[in-house]
């Protein structure tokens, strides 16, 4: 039940964040509701369609897209006084990553996936909906290039599915792996961490 | 019938829309007809693919491959007098447009999806051929950021939606939203009509 | 047994090809691996997908994924001196492109499609992974571009299919057709052999 409104919370954050980058791009109002959507929904559509589990959330709740699509409407009204909310926006997008990860772990598990695929299958949910998003906006990924985005999914992932292993109880461990996901998602914000990169100097002759 | 000669007009008239597309960013022959065949089966394919309706319908009749294909080809060997056409292409196009929507919600019909599903799964017929195309030639989708073209195939696929739910019969309400959605269309051609877009300078903050 | 052996060096070279493109596009560690796993298994993934062939290679068999992403991590650290290795690597991937093919068109043939489905299936497999590494990193597939990369795929699935159809055994025609592909694809290389690209001044009036 807290899962859900956390969901529900999280397709918001991420359909919020699509129809800003979709403004700042020039789209139409059309636009700016389908890559909302997209955002907020493509993450666990790719999961459904790699593990063949049908039907797709959305279509068996096509009430989520009034919330996709009602928040990205919003989104586009209000977006000159969102700046305010900046920090809000970020731990909302944070809660929303984390809790995308357990849940695409959770249907996963449902499908009788081995562990490594139910943790990838909640990194997937996590990340793949702002993969969609720079894509349709033709940039390459943030998601591939900065910040421990992804490292918080599947971290959260880990520890999600580690907990069960455990044989901790299925609410105590997705509250314990969203904590202490969301916890590292902000000191890595806070803190500017980041994954290493590579000179590339010496690569040239592979173009 | 009438419905599967306007599919097949349809395909062929997005094939060239996508040849001429990849023509214009270089790509060679295998390229062109790559991009002709996505642009004209990949919405459906889109739909498919998140309906779980198997098989796909290239896949179940492989001949309409040779019409992708062979349009893509002719369009290459022809493109220098097609701008004598441009006023038919866009016609052809428009018309390919509303017939894809009622042809996609026909299949999520078919497949029990809920009335909402159904209207969606027509846009997506209609609209996700010419975004995969526009994707593959690394520019932001058409369809996102000006022209009444989603919202037209949104417009014909609730038309016909709600015709049925009238209890029209299938033919009649297929030609009347045909017919309606094709003259919006063109309407939003010849007048320029667009939806509103938004100023962005008030959401800097959100890079 | 020869056919999985190639698989798996194919695999390695495709990862390989995805990471340093990553790289070359200032992608963190993450997205090397991320980038690299897409290249190698994506050209599967969109198959089976599109068959509707489930469960996919990857999740069957999550193994595979510690084969690309350990190529990834490697190909980061060693990417200074892989220059020398450019001729290894071409022919790497080669062989890989050819294996891919002849390996999608076994799986296509198992799930009883039709013959040309069957070689499209092989060619799927072969260039898709390729194109979506090129949309990540955010420029319009090479392969739609240039060189006989595509149609070396093409030409190698139809003629393993023509060999099955003539009775010759499937061990046989699988080693066959990749001799025959792998030196297309290498006389390609060696004489820079194209196809056609066409004049677009002609085309203006379709933007």
């Amino acid at each position: 039940m807290l899962l859900h409104t956390i969901y529900l919370v999280a397709i918001v954050a991420e359909a919020m964040s699509g129809a800003i980058m979709g403004m700042r791009r020039g789209m139409d109002l059309f636009g700016i509701c389908v890559i909302g959507t997209i955002t907020a929904l493509g993450g666990g559509s790719v999961r459904d369609v790699l593990l063949g589990n049908y039907p797709l959330g959305w279509i068996a709740h096509p009430e989520y897209l009034l919330f996709t699509v009602g928040a990205a409407i919003v989104t586009a009204m209000v977006a000159r006084s969102l700046h305010h909310l900046r920090k809000v926006f970020l731990l909302v997008d944070g809660l929303g990553l984390v809790a995308f990860s357990v849940i695409g772990c959770d249907i996963a598990r449902a499908n009788g996936m081995a562990p490594a695929i139910v943790v990838l299958a909640g990194m997937i949910t996590g990340v793949f909906g702002g993969l969609l998003r720079d894509v349709l906006c033709n940039q390459i990924p943030l998601v591939l290039q900065r910040e421990l985005y992804a490292t918080v999914a599947l971290f959260t992932g880990a520890l999600y599915v580690g907990l069960l292993w455990c044989g901790v109880d299925a609410a105590a461990a997705s509250l314990g792996a969203i904590g202490a996901g969301l916890t590292f998602r902000l000191l890595a914000l806070r803190f500017n961490w980041k994954l290493p990169r590579f000179n590339t100097a010496g690569i040239r002759g592979f173009e």
